[in-house]
């Protein structure tokens, strides 16, 4: 805007808003305009709201999951089955793994996949915990649910071998044909890790 | 979510993240992840935004313009020629004009349009406000800017009736075709006022 037409503060909150993903620019703009409308039913509580979790927010110190108590609500359940770990990349995969619901387990937040050519190694992941939690036993089985990427290959393949001769079942998730997809979009990878794994029906 | 799997404060934010315009529940969650990685550069300074946007902000008790002084930045902008009134329906169309930069006037937000149906009557809209302005004088022009829909129309002919005998010139922005716009794809209202209004080249 060449010259002002509100207050520092409401300009603020849009430079801010648009950081938000989902948000650029301009939805920033109709977003800010829209929460100073409903200031008392939205800004109020949502400002609240905002406050509240930068104070309480943490890392789980166990599996990485972010929430207000350490050790996490996922950690501290005690109607999961704790020695069923699911290994995953971020705390979202994690959230789309639980809108699932296909298991009752615990979790590990890896906090990201090794990627040599990023910098990111071993000790900037959240690795050596998951060792020393498999080591202190009491785990069953871990599934390394990461995506189906190199560097989350590869990062699988690290984990396996740090966990070499520890009395722990190992699996990955299946590759296959997505529910609902169609073949004729699929790539040769998948089609034939699909062909590979076929079951009887 | 089946079972929870962060704690209630996060819950809640995303929740109301999903009321702001431009995000919906699956983005709130996304966007709420990101706020809470980033919790010192954005969460932090987000919620203090708010909380500060929602303490000091107010309506311009002159022109209806949103802003955390009163009379607002646009009141008294002294380099503004006040005697050049645009009426506009909203804060957004306000703000979209100034990004235009073409003129360097006052403006007056309506609040919204006439409309009977919806039950919004004159005193619904900042309007006696508007009439009382031009009364007190020192007003040369009145550029109704409202829509150019059934109610924007209904409305700028109650203004102008409203302003019957005082000496004030009002003007509407012209209609046409949009600049960039194909021919093509205009409906026939708006070529027939183009055709209308042609000018000289």
């Amino acid at each position: 805007m060449a010259k002002r037409v509100t207050g520092p503060e409401i300009e603020k909150l849009i430079q801010l808003l648009a950081k938000v993903p989902g948000l650029g620019p301009r939805s920033a703009r109709r977003a800010a305009l829209h929460l100073v409308k409903k200031k008392e039913q939205l800004l109020g509580p949502l400002a609240e709201a905002m406050g509240e979790a930068h104070r309480k927010v943490r890392l789980c110190s166990c599996c990485g999951n972010v929430d207000t108590i350490d050790p996490c609500t996922v950690c501290t359940d005690e109607r999961r089955d704790q020695s069923v770990i699911i290994v995953v990349e971020d705390v979202a995969d994690l959230w789309a793994l639980e809108r699932a619901g296909a298991m009752n387990a615990a979790y590990h937040v890896l906090g990201g996949t090794l990627s040599p050519l990023d910098g990111i190694g071993p000790d900037d992941l959240n690795i050596k915990n998951l060792v020393d939690r498999v080591a202190r036993g009491g785990v069953r089985e871990l599934i390394i649910a990461v995506n189906a990427t190199v560097e989350g290959q590869t990062t699988a393949h690290y984990i396996t071998d740090q966990l070499e001769g520890m009395e722990v079942k190992i699996t990955r998730l299946a590759h296959g044909v997505p529910v609902g997809g169609e073949l004729d979009y699929l790539d040769e990878g998948t089609l034939t890790a699909a062909l590979r794994a076929r079951t009887t029906i």
